[in-house]
């Protein structure tokens, strides 16, 4: 269903038409303008088809003789020309970055092509929109963070790269995934978590070994790298990604961004969210059935907002197991965390939860 | 001068005969106590000597028969057996695990050995003291966050890793670092910098080839595993460390806690802080011999409070080199990001800046 990455010449060629139009329109004694869909909740919807939030049909022109639009049509056409660069070039560069390459004074003038990174990160979006591609198609970074491990053998940049041989540290996942190739997967299914420090745990322990599986954490919300990897990994080598975070309301989240897509990100979502992805804990059950109780950590105002604000989302509000999940957590006022496995032993999440999820198959979908 | 790291086994017996004294008063019917160096401010100072901030002779003893003492005596303890356990087994786990491992009730009372992880937090911190082990030597570990490029090859948990063959993601940076066999350093020099996206921009220009030198980036202020990691590569391997940051109170900071050490963690200085450490940028003089006057950002008064404040400190105030740059910024009212660079063109710092810095020996100390 999502398509895998667009090998370089035809970036290359989406940016070059957006040129040719423009330049065709100049000759032809025409007003240019640029074709931007609309970004913002008015325009953003989930498709329940798809299973992923999209952007609606609505869109907008952007012309060059209009007081009023020319600077972004001016800011949108400079960063489409730094991106065919810097795809030309093979070189990527950070938001931050591209500001100041575009900080510049226009010959002749006192005005700037941009003043300010914020123009220069609208500008990126929209192009991201008009050309269907994301930043890292066009060669803009995203912070990163993470680490990975798992039976698997890349390429990346000229070097090969086993997952299985990095040690106590992994491999770190940068903000491009876009580019790596997969040489040789043994790997047979994913787990993402939310923490660095059960990711340390899994690895120390071989978990990855023990399970067959490749182990993937960030520190927070996953990166646009890593939830390209993950996407990457699903479509493109048949893994099932499952996803690991506490029991509360901002690791429901964090599984709801990388399946369905984020709302801020919502023009990007075919190449982001994967809705394949399955939750492997922590659920109420597990509070149950591992006796976790005298860990449960009592929910603050905020936490009992942020579950109220999830369960309102469009994406939720028709799947039953969910939404049982979301009242088992309001009703116990309280959250959990997957640390708490360790009152049981180092290992007990390696050794036993995992291993029990696995068998039994007990994923939320 | 600072110390390679301590075997195993020592550390084994150092935890061993803290029990075994404790053992032996109670043998003789004596109140077992332990002997705590006092934390905090008050017992902080700048060594001239050592040039690195260390905690003063102060001490205090902690008594099991003390109703005020008692409860830190017993997480004390609990934690060095819990030390000693993982030391044993060669595992290792984070603060917030070794909350969830030493929450438990005494058996026939109702009393918990812990409530809140501040407990066992403080408990861990006492028992460096005592111990004169840092966390990471106990197998505690901390946050972790980074990467590292470079013509090194190191063993880690029986895995062979050339960091110079790590494509765009480079190797991750465990939170220890501390156990790591260094087995072929070819590279001549380490420079760190604070910003994950300056690293790709070097990475990707293989800037570490060219220069033969490590490349190691955290996010923002440098881990405990990064600050391990630049000393060890320093007394161990005799590679000289530059520090790259922009040029801000907060990138001075940096530099700072590096070199000299930081107050919250005085006591393990001699196991992270590296005086030798030197600053390569950005520097008042830099703005003017690259012509970065446009970027200059204008302070705020967050911004000027920092500087006044670092301005201030023990360690600086004798340092005239410092002190002249730290009345430059001053003046400025304005800071200048290290990508303003880019504005010259994508790879103007590895190809020209850092060259120049290094051939003129260019650094402030």
């Amino acid at each position: 269903m999502a398509e895998t990455s667009k090998n370089r010449k035809d970036r290359i060629d989406t940016l070059t038409n957006l040129g040719n139009n423009l330049y065709k329109q100049i000759s032809k004694g025409e007003n240019p303008y640029i074709t931007v869909p609309i970004r913002g909740l008015s325009n953003v919807k989930y498709s329940e088809e798809k299973r992923i939030l999209t952007l609606g049909s609505g869109v907008s022109r952007r012309y060059f003789l209009n007081v009023g639009h020319v600077r972004k049509f001016v800011q949108t056409v400079a960063v489409a020309s730094l991106s065919k660069n810097l795809i030309d070039s093979d070189k990527h560069t950070s938001l931050r970055d591209v500001f100041y390459q575009l900080r510049r004074t226009i010959p002749g003038t006192k005005i700037d092509v941009v003043d300010d990174q914020t123009e220069t990160d609208k500008a990126i979006e929209d192009l991201e929109l008009v050309t269907d591609l994301t930043r890292e198609q066009l060669h803009i970074t995203a912070n990163r963070a993470g680490a990975v491990a798992g039976d698997v053998v890349i390429e990346d940049r000229g070097d090969t790269i086993d997952w299985s041989k990095m040690g106590s540290g992994g491999w770190a996942i940068p903000s491009t995934t876009e580019d790596i190739d997969f040489k040789s997967v043994k790997a047979k299914f994913v787990i993402y978590m939310e923490k660095q420090a059960i990711w340390d745990r899994l690895n120390e322990d071989k978990t990855w070994k023990k399970l067959n599986c490749v182990i993937i954490a960030s520190q927070g919300q996953a990166t646009r790298g890593i939830r390209r990897l993950l996407q990457r990994l699903y479509y493109e080598q048949k893994l099932p990604v499952y996803v690991l975070t506490d029991f509360d309301p901002w690791g429901f989240y964090i599984y709801s961004a990388i399946k369905f897509g984020s709302i801020a990100l919502a023009h990007a979502s075919e190449k982001l969210a994967l809705p394949e992805a399955k939750f492997m804990g922590l659920l109420a059950e597990d509070i149950e059935q591992y006796d976790l109780k005298r860990h449960l950590i009592k929910f603050k105002d905020v936490d009992a907002n942020r579950l109220k604000q999830i369960k309102g989302y469009d994406w939720f509000k028709d799947n039953k197991a969910w939404m049982e999940e979301f009242n088992r957590m309001e009703k116990l006022g309280a959250k959990v965390e997957l640390n708490a496995f360790t009152a049981k032993g180092l290992s007990f999440m390696s050794e036993h939860y995992l291993p029990d999820k696995l068998k039994e198959k007990d994923f939320l979908d």
